[in-house]
């Protein structure tokens, strides 16, 4: 199942993503759930909405503005230097992940643009896995953390390398620099996120290419990790980090300008693109 | 004007912190604003609270329960290695301000307990100026910050020093360790910040003292360079750093364990008190 949160003639909604359009879940359980993040926060929610599978589509796929799939997550929390190629490049030692937060207002969807902020010119891409979480949690087991997985999407994690200075929390904040989409794949259909894979594309051409499971810290540690010092809830998002290839560490560097196109696509989940604009 | 929020009879609430007492804006003004956030948000939010200041007060102070004066920020931006004598204990070299986010579950309230989570022996304490922003703003001048300051507290920004290694998320987010009151005092009161002075006590004994004047980053320069990147709405927190003297430094380290009372008094703010219980 593919959740999507997206505007349609204005409306924020929510439905489903399915091979003959959106079913407009906002629609028809609007009453219940104003956006996907409380339909998540729902136990039965998933189920309720797995039951419009086979509804007629409301609308077709082009007339939506995709929005960022959980546009008002509480917390955004984003891993560091987590595949060893990526490591490599920057010299990371620390055996502990890395981690800084992302703002949700720094975030936007699938087919919207990206923008490069005046100010800089290495608006660098990482492409990344990104866990939503469903259920809700503090000190999770490795052993249960799959559990607590609502699903999984893509994200672009944007970065103005010459503000990243210390503690990256000013070079990965801008408006509009992170992209996340085009929609969750629900956990069922992903049992296992080590069999997933990632490519980046810049124009077209591959920039990064890396599997899941060669991620450092791996999915089950994140969450144990995270979880032991703060909450998990329902629409909270963890990005895994990203894999080696950044344009910042590219001989010479390779950096987003605008009418640029950019897109990071994972196995199973499906491709997230967007298009850079020069403020 | 001071202003706190708080529980009374389990109710969620906020009001004028009085010589008499609380005043109960909540009570008065509930229709109109659910939390001292949105009073904030309105740019008549904190007149019409000033017309209540010779009220008679509803509340005893004892019959409160502190809540975090601002509970559910939508920023909490916290700057590390702000003060010269902090910087030269961490050898601290960088030039820009360091940042790192606080998530708003984080927090607790003036008189209520502080957790030292169980994994940890290092446990310090940091007194800070928090700024509360009153005005929204993206790309502040510093001539235009102080505008945008609805007023000002204190904050003991609890540090797990053994988990912080890179990046401060994951050693700045334990849930009671971010102690934010008792009251914000609005900045009609306090026209430059720079004459604030701060004063850390644990146990009584003086931690740590030193003068807002001598921030690296001032306060204006803070809310500019942080407005560069993100948009500034009402209720955001900047905490902008701690003064030398923190337990980690010291020889031999001090920190706070489980009976340990902890105090950041500013000068026109007040004393913002905490007990320590181990988890």
């Amino acid at each position: 199942m593919k959740l999507v949160s997206y505007l349609v003639s204005g409306r924020a909604s929510f439905g489903l993503l399915t091979h003959n359009g959106i079913v407009d879940l906002k629609q028809k359980l609007g009453d219940k759930y104003a956006d996907l993040k409380s339909l998540l926060a729902d136990k039965e929610g998933l189920s309720i909405a797995k039951t419009y599978l086979n509804a007629r589509s409301d609308i077709d796929e082009q007339d939506i503005t995709y929005l960022p799939v959980i546009p008002n997550p509480n917390k955004i929390l984003c891993v560091g230097m987590n595949y060893a190629e990526k490591r490599a490049e920057f010299n990371e030692t620390s055996s502990a992940p890395t981690l800084f937060v992302r703002f949700p207002d720094s975030q936007t969807g699938h087919k919207t643009n990206i923008i490069k902020p005046a100010i800089t010119n290495e608006f660098d891409y990482e492409g990344e896995l990104a866990i939503i979480i469903g259920k809700a949690g503090f000190r999770i087991s490795q052993e249960d953390a799959l559990s607590h997985i609502a699903g999984y999407s893509c994200y672009m994690d944007g970065s103005i390398r010459d503000w990243q200075y210390t503690w990256f929390t000013a070079g990965k904040n801008w408006p509009s620099t992170g992209a996340f989409g085009p929609c969750i794949t629900t956990s069922d259909e992903i049992s296992d996120p080590k069999v997933l894979s990632l490519t980046t594309y810049l124009n077209g051409q591959e920039m990064q290419h890396d599997s899941v499971n060669n991620l450092v810290h791996t999915v089950p540690e994140l969450i144990s990790y995270i979880s032991t010092f703060t909450h998990l809830s329902p629409g909270d998002v963890i990005l895994t980090g990203s894999p080696g290839g950044v344009g910042k560490k590219r001989n010479p560097p390779v950096f987003m300008k605008d009418g640029d196109k950019i897109e990071v696509e994972i196995t199973g989940i499906g491709r997230l693109t967007n298009y850079v604009v020069a403020e």
